[in-house]
């Protein structure tokens, strides 16, 4: 079976599921007291600076409500733009763990949040009436596979430090976007100000696992704690800290990216030459958004397997990931052709 | 390195990691729409019988938040024995999850529940002062390897089920159980009246993952959103369900866990015969508690690795796993009398 | 004092300081076990009939939790108007209490909700990724003073149990919404379909003390525990029951009601005529917004008090309550005139 | 209608009725805006000393609630006497409000808590398995009837701020404490070390209202936010704080704590005169806790409104009031002996 529907229905890197055989010898002390576990923290300084603090977490919602309630008391909001991750694909898991106030906002740029859209929303500070605006999350790339320029990021993580509050990166898909922006992972995120970020593997090549890394004192004195209480210790550790290991090595996050990243480019332009396709937004990662007739669809659904984004727009999403190939890319046009 | 710390410091069965590799190829529709994931279920009904309606989550802990969120309301109470996981271990996620109260009963038989134990503790029904009585815990075999008798769990079940209340059995190590007593896993569980199991495989050779079955219909209504939003749905699903079909083939869980428990037997016989040590508890399962002079003790962790349980009455925890050797107990039990 | 800030400025109406005198006489039982308690439940059934089941809290947010908890559950989804009480005014409670996500929907007609408003919102049913959509917030009159039609209400309750949700009403001023469309409090509640209510009493003339009326089986079953558990059981219950009998007695919200709401167009009309101000909503209650000079507002908040609504379009809000005298209008009218 | 079943079955002192009527006079700002609220606050600090914080919530959940969230992160544990109030009659509202464990703890000593009683709970600091220990809760009086000496308070206190953890005291009767021990307030509080103090004020001729009451900074914080997110913000708050202002003056908090003390004595002395009966607790308050047969208990219940504390030892609770009269005893007495 092939598909464009996730990066998340790719499967494990050759490189990564070595690493977790080789780490399949012996006992390890369980819940991160392994020697994986301790280069995984060892690692993420490298690559993250001196004020990186991780933990490993499950999965991506694991990381995004470990990572608000670090940041985040029930009285704080939060602010997301109302396509992003935790206000559509969560079942209300961050407001189930944090208690707190999920406020959404408009975000017509590529779903990009900006001091200008944010502005207008943050009052009510000091007034017991008004839940705390606290945090912003935002996704690097984003859901509709836009990416954040380093000057963004920076403006928003300035304006939100001026008002005492923080920034989220949810990194489920960061890898794209740092191949995207030709930027080192550091680069795009602790050096532009963010304060705490979800540091994906899953969609990239990993089996599972993100990482919650706070880079203020303040957000990670917790943490432990709150990973465990909600559910996302792991123990037998060593088996994720491996595969990060594999996956910061030689940089493969950066090669499975770029290639996710290339295929979604190569996708696009067959697809544009197709024919006349309107894509909704920019491909600036490995997603692609395009609208194609209901017909075109349901007829490429026969034998391809991707996601309807959007039905009363005929709006389709199209995913690549480090393992797609040419083949799967010139079938899916293949039939477009067919079909048209 | 080798352990008696927990079974959880022991590695992959070789039949799992082969599953893994083997799923390994291709895609697969994520969060288990995919094959591995349906075979799952279905061969959860046919160990479980057809009222088994299953889950699969991350880890332990995840086990049973899920499982107290699926029969408990905040509202309600679950009881469980003082020296229960969910009162010890899991740093106060069933409280933070379900927003219930955890009342712990004394157990001194083993650690095991009772109806006459809880009697007492049950009133205030339909009194809104009190919170209400819904669910209790019991795990199995128990955190001191007690293991409850099939009579046992349905006499609790039936005191249970007369007062409109659920029986939860967390079985993280219910293997170890099922094989002490030659009974299957349907009949330790749904045959005595449990109305819903977590079903472990981290500790008896799985790389992770455990299961919520829901044996009865208004339990598993909402099981779904409940995993979700408690950040327990896994992505690639299938690398988890995979496991567990391999886990479940050829009763392999039967044979790790036999493996363990006689490793136990072994040990706990061996230490015998070094000496005159108290055992604080039977050895029904896969679980040593033994009493051992400060002094012994310390030299011991020098070169072995276990935890000390009680350090006010010098109690030791000794745990075999699926993987545990001879030899391992033999460096052990060498090293106990040069040490003496 | 005299205050056009809120109608909750404003004092406690004889009739029920009267009845608060004559109910402190000898002992009664607590948490409602005492007559004016079971009078009152009585006397909600002879206003809204017999499948109304309430239960007296102690202030709005307390109703608006409560009744959010018993009809949602925490990966359910509620919606309320993005100028809703629960999304601006509770410092997050709804979210904290019930878990939930508060999805906000832009209401251009007066902050009022329609079916055509939330069909585009209401997907995702069954997928376990989405928050299930099922619990409805809207307040009568809204907090921009405009007043749901019967009608208006009936197509809202009618779209909502066709998918199986429910129709949550916050009645804080709910007295003076009845008032101006000339209806009983049955006919704009359980009559058009609302499932539950909270029925206000505090900014009418009550010292304290709401209600909140489950008008289905499934809806108050658990209510009397979600009450406790959410702080909101008053012990010494007679003294708000009391006021309850008083305030339904001889219509009297309805006569406090009417005042206010006429001072209200008395107020406005005095405004209109002392210039062309622009009223931004309809005022059908008792509640003006209107737009005044900001160099106007900031001379009359020398001797009146009253809160600027929103300062970046120089919108301030004026309202009446049952004790608001056709003096204090005159007071501020006249003050129009000389600052002017 | 005449009652030993609680305190709050007692009505409002004439003084402090006569203060809500004089409050009731013209507009006030809501919210605590008010004169009285501001005079509250200094006269808590009159009473309490400067380093009080208070603020006014609705009833003793209440008051419970918004202290241990004050003092207590989800995943911090309560420790509470398996008496407490906290453990036995909230309906679960302390877990549901703070998400964090609640432990109780065995108390032979009138219910009340000691270093040595703690000390071998108080483990697993900075081990993120185990709840992390944080707040001590004990109550002054106790639900028993007894009393801490300043000195037992001191020694908790200074037990606790050395593990970095807090005292709460629920002072829901603290005023029959104070009085019992020939104490001002202070005393037995912020000079003995206490954190954080729910101070009440329903039990003892109040109409309704608590205050908590914070002695450090940091558990004041964030209190009013706290508060509003917990439901426990009155609007009309002149009409609370009115209340405490008169039942601070001329210490009418410690004349009606003095009479429902020494009527307890009467009665307690009283019964003993009629009988050889075992009482089961010291009085030293205003409860009475006292072994009958059931025989005279039931013919008691039929004249005499009390609980039956315990019905399997036959111990009935007997609490007195401001408002107790000697006749009041007289009648009860003479039941005694005629039913007898």
């Amino acid at each position: 079976m092939r598909s464009f529907g996730s990066d998340n229905h790719s499967g494990i890197h050759p490189a990564i599921m070595n690493a977790i055989e080789k780490a399949n010898t012996d006992h390890a002390v369980a819940y991160g007291g392994d020697d994986f576990s301790r280069q995984f923290s060892a690692r993420i300084r490298d690559v993250f600076g001196e004020t990186a603090n991780p933990v490993i977490v499950f999965n991506g919602t694991g990381a995004n409500v470990v990572a608000l309630q670090a940041a985040t008391r029930s009285f704080q909001s939060v602010f997301a733009p109302r396509t992003g991750h935790i206000a559509v694909d969560e079942c209300g898991s961050p407001e189930f763990m944090t208690g707190a106030a999920i406020k959404t906002v408009d975000a017509a740029n590529g779903g990009k949040l900006a001091p200008e859209l944010l502005e207008p929303l943050l009052h009510g500070f000091g007034d017991e009436h008004h839940s705390q605006p606290k945090t912003v999350y935002i996704s690097q790339c984003t859901e509709l596979g836009t990416v954040y320029t380093p000057e963004e990021i920076s403006a928003l993580a300035d304006f939100l430090h001026r008002r005492n509050m923080y920034l989220y990166m949810d990194g489920a898909r960061i890898a794209n976007a740092a191949v995207s922006l030709g930027k080192t992972l550091k680069e795009i995120t602790v050096d532009c100000g963010v304060d705490i970020l979800g540091f994906g593997g899953t969609k990239n090549g990993m089996m599972m696992g993100e990482s919650v890394i706070a880079f203020r004192p303040e957000l990670s004195s917790n943490m432990k704690y709150i990973r465990k209480q909600s559910a996302q210790l792991f123990s037998k550790m060593r088996y994720v800290a491996c595969q990060f290991l594999a996956y910061l090595e030689n940089d493969l996050w950066a090669e499975n990216a770029r290639h996710a990243n290339d295929m979604a480019q190569l996708l696009r332009n067959g697809i544009s030459s197709v024919g006349n396709f309107e894509f909704t937004q920019p491909t600036e990662a490995n997603i692609i958004l395009v609208k194609m007739p209901k017909q075109l669809t349901d007829s490429l659904l026969e034998n391809h397997f991707f996601y309807v984004w959007n039905g009363e727009n005929n709006e389709i999403r199209l995913v690549t990931s480090w393992d797609t190939t040419e083949s799967d890319i010139e079938k899916f046009l293949n039939d477009m052709i067919n079909v048209q």
